[in-house]
């Protein structure tokens, strides 16, 4: 089954203690859109401006990413440059220039209004909201937030809360929404507001995923080298969202093993800039480091005494 | 198989944001005891003042604690005041009277020296090689350390690690030992240093097993209420060593099961001050979280497509 995800197309600019990368594919609806092709076919809508290199976005089409919702508007594209410091756990941002992404009002082609997988990435909620009346009844939505948006827009978060299946969010945004510092009552508390199941990432320290009264745990993949941390959620929502249209399951055990596919997906994309690793990795490689995920949680049950 | 545990026997004075307690049972030593107590025998070498109210230690002898090598010197106990903060993430060190543990040497008693478990709580790593000394052939050896002495004993404490088979430490004491902000880099550091297996504690994020290229996590106990970290790191080395002293056996199906029981211990610990939980668990208790562990971390291998 396909998914839609509307969200930012922008070109970063990013500097880590390993290297600078300037004017590269960024933006959350390309990092998902780049991990979930790899289990099932995307279809992205966004907006980039005059100035946008589209034809750097050929390889994603290439894996099956439909293009046909991302309009090229008159104006700059939006840009996003920041830096990691030697922890690599919280990015500075050195500039935010929106562009045409400041005027954006998504509008759902009619051929992707019956995607039955939706992926509302980190954009204005009353524009996610404005999202959910043109699609058809999808069988999942997601979503992701922003500090920004709890802070500016906290009424219309909590009413997309009301449509959403599952609501993807770091930590510390958790404990922003729901002004609760353990994670297990946020979790609670944001269930309570709509979503069937929360996930709530911790970076490197691996990813939540509450449904009613069950939770599961997934560690982020310890890589001895991390390269750039930039789009590991996105990643992350796309490996977990991407397989679950694959399968068209949304059964618990479905649903875990997406949130793994979801880890492995982030894992990969933080090994080099922008979206590269994505574009690079293969069904084998994906397949082998979620047998590594596996190693890596595995006790075998109690002998007899 | 019995484990010997050379540490502090202290009275910690302790705030959290959910209440106070004061000259409470504590100290690694006697953290380590009533937590390994439930795997097995446990011999416990330190030393109090002449103030301590050694009766309150029964509970421990009750639970084949063996105290006969915990010598009660003239002078004052050691003393430790701490506060927890909102996060419960670090203890604010306050008050810290070392007492008669500022001139502590630890004999080990004739009848001790032949434990086939040794765990070398946090003291003076001089101390610690002084105890190896004095012990016969362990089949396992197992040291903990801390920020203060990887500053001022950092030579003595990369002697210790020739001599011991497992170093447990906090993701932070890691880093500072070895210079590496990369966990996986800093277990490799170690491991090139003596020990065959390094355990890298982060608090309430869980913690990695590495041995040669093998890595385990397991995630801590998403608990909703927190109630005092303190002695968190002792009651995981208690269940760790406790567990493998209990088989006997050292394979990586036995350790990984450990570090389980580590988790599951260090998750008692902290719903209550000083060893509180500690003493009320039973049997039952522990083998129900271990199956809680299980469950929040199993993802079922998938179905052929």
């Amino acid at each position: 089954m396909s998914v839609l995800v509307v969200g930012s197309v922008a070109l970063d600019s990013v500097e880590t203690p390993f290297g600078k990368a300037d004017e590269v594919l960024g933006g959350s609806g390309t990092f998902f859109a780049a991990s979930a092709s790899h289990f099932t076919s995307v279809k992205l809508v966004g907006v980039v401006g005059s100035d946008y290199p589209v034809h750097k976005l050929d390889p994603l089409r290439a894996r099956g990413v439909d293009l046909g919702g991302l309009e090229q508007a008159e104006g700059e594209s939006f840009r996003w440059r920041g830096r990691y410091r030697h922890d690599l756990n919280s990015a500075e941002t050195l500039e935010t220039r929106l562009g045409v992404f400041s005027h954006f009002r998504p509008k759902i082609p009619t051929e992707f209004r019956q995607a039955p997988f939706v992926f509302l990435a980190n954009i204005d909620p009353r524009l996610q909201l404005e999202v959910l009346k043109q699609v058809e009844r999808p069988k999942l939505v997601a979503c992701d937030t922003m500090n920004f948006w709890i802070e500016s827009r906290r009424a219309d978060l909590i009413e997309l809360l009301k449509h959403v299946d599952v609501l993807l969010l770091n930590d510390g945004e958790a404990r922003q929404l729901t002004e609760h510092a353990n994670l297990v009552k946020a979790a609670r508390w944001i269930l309570q507001r709509g979503p069937r199941h929360v996930i709530i990432k911790k970076g490197e320290h691996g990813a939540f995923m509450f449904t009613g009264s069950t939770v599961f745990f997934a560690p982020a993949y310890p890589l001895e080298d991390v390269f750039d941390p930039t789009g590991a959620g996105d990643s992350f929502a796309g490996g977990f969202i991407g397989y679950l249209a694959r399968t068209g399951q949304l059964d618990e055990a479905h649903l875990r093993r997406a949130v793994v596919y979801g880890s492995t997906m982030g894992s990969f994309a933080v090994e080099r800039f922008s979206i590269q690793r994505l574009l690079e990795i293969g069904t084998s490689d994906i397949r082998s480091r979620l047998d590594d995920f596996r190693r890596l949680v595995a006790f075998e049950e109690e002998m007899p005494a």
